[in-house]
């Protein structure tokens, strides 16, 4: 088992913070809520508040830290600088790099915007029997571009990311339901079979994350997907912006049945 | 019966353009939910909106219009300038002062905010057999300033104002579940009995709005209101900002079983 696994928030931050944590955060302090970042200069933050209310289940917003602030309300003692293990940050034109701590670029004109991720209803369907099989394989889950147009914002636009998780036709209903509980970290399905319907031209290709096969007796599931925002800003042409690198998450104090209702 | 209450919302939002309509809106385009008004400068948008995201029982946003846009997306062809029938335009140490129109001073940084109104739950808690006094007695509902704080955001704090209706004893449980399932129009109550622990010094003297008595079978039930935001605009020595006037609102095309879950 790994170290993280005993760790609560607090002491694990501290440990991504001192630099002893360079991996994926699936699995560390269980129970406790994690978190996509977006950060974004003050000019073109009011613009990703309104994309995300119009968004609500792409951009579930759970913390805002206003221009400067570096401790998320939902982390006590957290530095959004240094507290997630890899960042990306983006330029236009440039693509992005990848860093583990952003504290050299930083300016005090910064707002930072923590989203929902689905770690918490999977460890729920988890729970009631419902196998994530990305999980049981040790990948990271599927994820697609699709057609579905996201609600436009400003100058924000594009379409949403998913994540598809294979369930087998007998649970679906009951994984509809249980992940409807948590609308703070992507809520139910946007999507059930037919990938091609949303854009996707092949499902054992994803555009991120690792290729994860879908059985006979099951249908692929697609929920709206954090990684909405990091596509949204690029096809936007923001000119600088500053995410979370996929599945290397901000850990919360936050626990995950908080978030269900 | 008001000849507003045979109207759908279209139709009302063009009969308060015209100048038809100087009266509060409870009531009209019945089955259609009602939002609260708020209109800041672009420069103070941001802190309002991280305040609605950190309070979202007393502000829950429904709506944003872009600076400089009139049409809500909530109001096919509305005109959020001329479709209330009585704004209030707040002036820091002049207080307010209102009008029917405020395409006068109507300015193309100017943001919208539409907030869920009380008026969507009343009319379920209504077809459920829980009376609503106020109503039955033609009063305005009783609101109060409390001392319950809100989350502060960037240059905005303050107190949260409630509504209070008299619930039976009996019927209080089932206002609270039924309330409850509309969290985008304050949701469940802040606060049941007792209002002396919320810093209300007299019952009988509401600071907004209507007076209405508490039966001996009856509790007080307090529930966040969207009068919060203008006592927080105006607590946190905001220069300028508009709202609706108290009971006038904004009618939108949203269905209130659109806001239910």
């Amino acid at each position: 088992m790994e170290k993280g696994n005993h760790m609560d928030p607090t002491d694990f931050r501290k440990e991504v913070r001192r630099g002893n944590w360079d991996k994926p955060t699936a699995g560390v302090a269980p129970g406790y809520a994690q978190a996509n970042l977006v950060i974004l200069p003050r000019s073109a933050a009011l613009d990703f508040l309104i994309f995300a209310q119009r968004n609500p289940k792409a951009c579930p917003v759970i913390d805002v830290l206003e221009a400067g602030v570096i401790e998320a309300p939902s982390g006590k003692d957290s530095d959004i600088r240094r507290d997630i293990p890899r960042y990306r940050i983006y330029q236009k034109g440039k693509g992005h790099r990848e860093v583990s701590s952003i504290e050299e670029v930083w300016q005090q004109d910064f707002v930072s915007f923590l989203l929902g991720c689905s770690f918490t209803f999977e460890s729920e369907l988890i729970k009631q029997g419902i196998p994530m099989k990305h999980i049981d394989l040790g990948r990271n889950v599927s994820m697609y571009q699709t057609n579905i147009p996201c609600n436009s914002a400003g100058s924000l636009s594009g379409e949403m990311v998913v994540s598809m998780r294979p369930i087998k036709s007998s649970q679906i209903s009951k994984a509809v339901e249980i992940s409807g509980r948590y609308p703070e970290v992507h809520g139910s399905p946007i999507h059930i079979g037919n990938p091609e319907a949303i854009g996707i031209e092949d499902i054992n290709k994803p555009d991120y994350g690792d290729q994860v096969p879908i059985g006979e007796e099951e249908i692929p599931v697609f929920w709206p997907c954090g990684v909405t925002p990091q596509s949204v800003l690029k096809n936007s042409g923001v000119d600088f912006f500053i995410t979370h690198a996929p599945g290397y998450m901000f850990v919360t104090d936050i626990k995950n049945e908080e978030l269900g209702r």
